[in-house]
């Protein structure tokens, strides 16, 4: 015991402090409807399989350091420079990036509270100053409050999540106009709204955006993100990025999903049907969703007697645990505790997660 | 201009100062005999070509967040327990996590110098306070030297790079015995010499190994590297890995290798076999070779005339280029300036590698 005390002493004492990030729950058994996580349930395109399996040949060179035909393609679909464009292990590499280069102990990071509960896990393991911003109405912007909290960086989820509302374009804007620091919105739920910030990057050099191949691009396996923003907050995240911190066949996946693009316009067209279809059948049962514009809803459990609570959310969401359909469950803040996040899935598993609700329904 | 630096002023002042990790330079067109990055000549087993191809089916799906296949198969293959292993997205992603969580402004960290050139750009990235160990003896372990530098977590290649020699078990045990922080022996090139210091892992909590599958697997192209240490410290490092570090191919690629053993104990012995016949070549012409027991020579150079020195290896490793073969040549210390680094190619690359030498010595 002594031993091992003496481990921990050897480590910093704001790695000690951090309380590390939990994922949500990835099980691998068949018979499960998984609706935890916002994977895509539709396959990646074709072409994305046959680039992958391709690269896997090449296993034995190292990658490309700065990933430079994912940039390019990254680039030419959002018509912005190369030099604009970064490549990351995951939206989450990046993320961490612009933690370590933007945020320390006096440079104060921040997020709306409830988002994204990994961008204070990234500042806590950085030892970064950190505050998080409350939700003065639920799920819209507190602009003036965010001016005013003295961040250098701060994070804008958008789509938000867990709500899956967008926030106004010009609401952003006006951030980007007046905020004196690092400015970045993510958008790893970007392609189900159809809208993007990235075209506001040329006017607002301190904005940057994070996207992500995992949720759209159904690439969460193989994972793979990045940023756009101007070429000198790119060249400072690249000061620090790990050389190889993108693999060969993240890499050749990432450029041929850009290429064959049609293809996931007509997933991200089928999810979003099911979605919003999804959503009127829930407010038709008279429960309350938010205008999701990403790839899940956040709903508000009711019982038939119209009972809603934490009690209730998480009496449907063990029930349906129990009937091996795993949706998540924020029970820690009050913006939440009422609320299950569920992923949209295809049109077979949304069926049996109805079917599982109705039967929850009729048995309490 | 004036938003330009702008923006630098908003970035870390620690982030400003790292001068940046240069990788080895690399080449994706065919033609080039490429001997620069200590990649396997030798294709991966097909059982993990095929394991990885099949898992790019999988895409869509989260990877297991702690890898736990991997760390089972790991262990198993090392003879410790799965709570003593950690996978990493490379070793480099191990090195970094090691790196920040024993070392920062007060806890300093260090290497012998030269070593790996990764380590220093890690810890400035950190802020961590670092020194440097020079060699006494040219590539001979200086013990007592490291023991009173009152590091806090020091790195030891072993084999060692560049030079490709061993240090001998007992100086590292007694290190082990002795250092009184984290004593990380990096065996990136371990399976090339047979031996191990994961035997002592058990004795010493404070000792921590790190491996890769990019050298004697052949998957640098897919990332995948491991660590083993006392639980204990295993269990720090994964409070701030990050959750998806490892993608789902990249594990699977691991797993599959390190069940075909057999494959890679015939592609290492041919890569021995071929280092040690290139090391007596080199010799009988009256270089200067480390005896290597990683998969690269460490020659110094010299023309017909017996002259050697760093005009003499840069003006073969530039003859070399001009004929697409790729070595290197490391030409900012005094131990290295006169050698160049060649990795161990196969047997028909390594045909072109010396037909050029002979041809560069007939001209000098």
């Amino acid at each position: 015991m002594s031993e091992m005390s003496d481990i921990s002493s050897l480590a910093t004492p704001k790695v000690l402090a951090v309380d590390p990030y939990v994922p949500g729950a990835q099980i691998n058994e068949s018979g499960w409807v998984k609706l935890n996580t916002n994977e895509s349930p539709f396959p990646p395109s074709p072409m994305v399989i046959e680039a992958a399996q391709a690269e896997v040949e090449k296993a034995t060179l190292y990658p490309d350091p700065p990933a430079r035909k994912l940039r390019a393609q990254v680039a030419s679909h959002f018509g912005v420079e190369p030099t604009q464009v970064i490549a990351g292990n995951g939206s989450d590499d990046i993320l961490n990036l612009l933690i370590r280069v933007f945020s320390d102990g006096e440079r104060k990071a921040g997020a709306m509270e409830p988002s994204y509960s990994l961008y204070p896990v990234l500042a806590s393991a950085n030892g970064s100053a950190w505050e998080n911003v409350p939700f003065e109405e639920p799920f819209r912007l507190p602009v003036e409050a965010i001016l005013a909290g003295g961040f250098n960086l701060f994070f804008l989820t958008c789509p938000h999540a867990p709500s899956g509302v967008v926030f106004p374009m010009a609401e952003i804007e006006e951030l980007a106009e007046r905020f004196e620091g690092i400015l970045v919105v993510d958008e790893a739920y970007g392609d189900f709204s159809g809208g993007s910030v990235v075209s506001l990057v040329k006017r607002f050099p301190k904005l940057f955006v994070t996207r992500t191949f995992s949720k759209s691009f159904g690439l969460a396996g193989l994972r793979v993100g990045f940023g756009i923003g101007s070429e000198e907050v790119v060249g400072l995240l690249d000061r620090i990025r790990d050389s190889y911190n993108l693999d060969r066949v993240a890499q050749a996946a990432g450029v041929a999903a850009l290429k064959d693009w049609g293809y996931y316009e007509a997933t991200i067209g089928k999810t979003t049907y099911i979605r919003d279809f999804y959503r009127r059948e829930f407010e038709t049962m008279g429960w309350k969703v938010y205008p999701s514009q990403a790839n899940f809803l956040f709903v508000r459990p009711e019982k038939v007697d119209g009972e809603w609570g934490p009690e209730v959310a998480e009496s449907l969401f063990s029930f349906l645990k129990a009937n091996k359909v795993l949706v998540r469950y924020f029970g820690s803040h009050a913006l939440t505790r009422d609320f299950l996040r569920i992923s949209i899935g295809d049109e077979d598993q949304m069926m049996v997660l109805w079917d599982t609700i109705i039967e929850w329904r009729s048995k309490e």
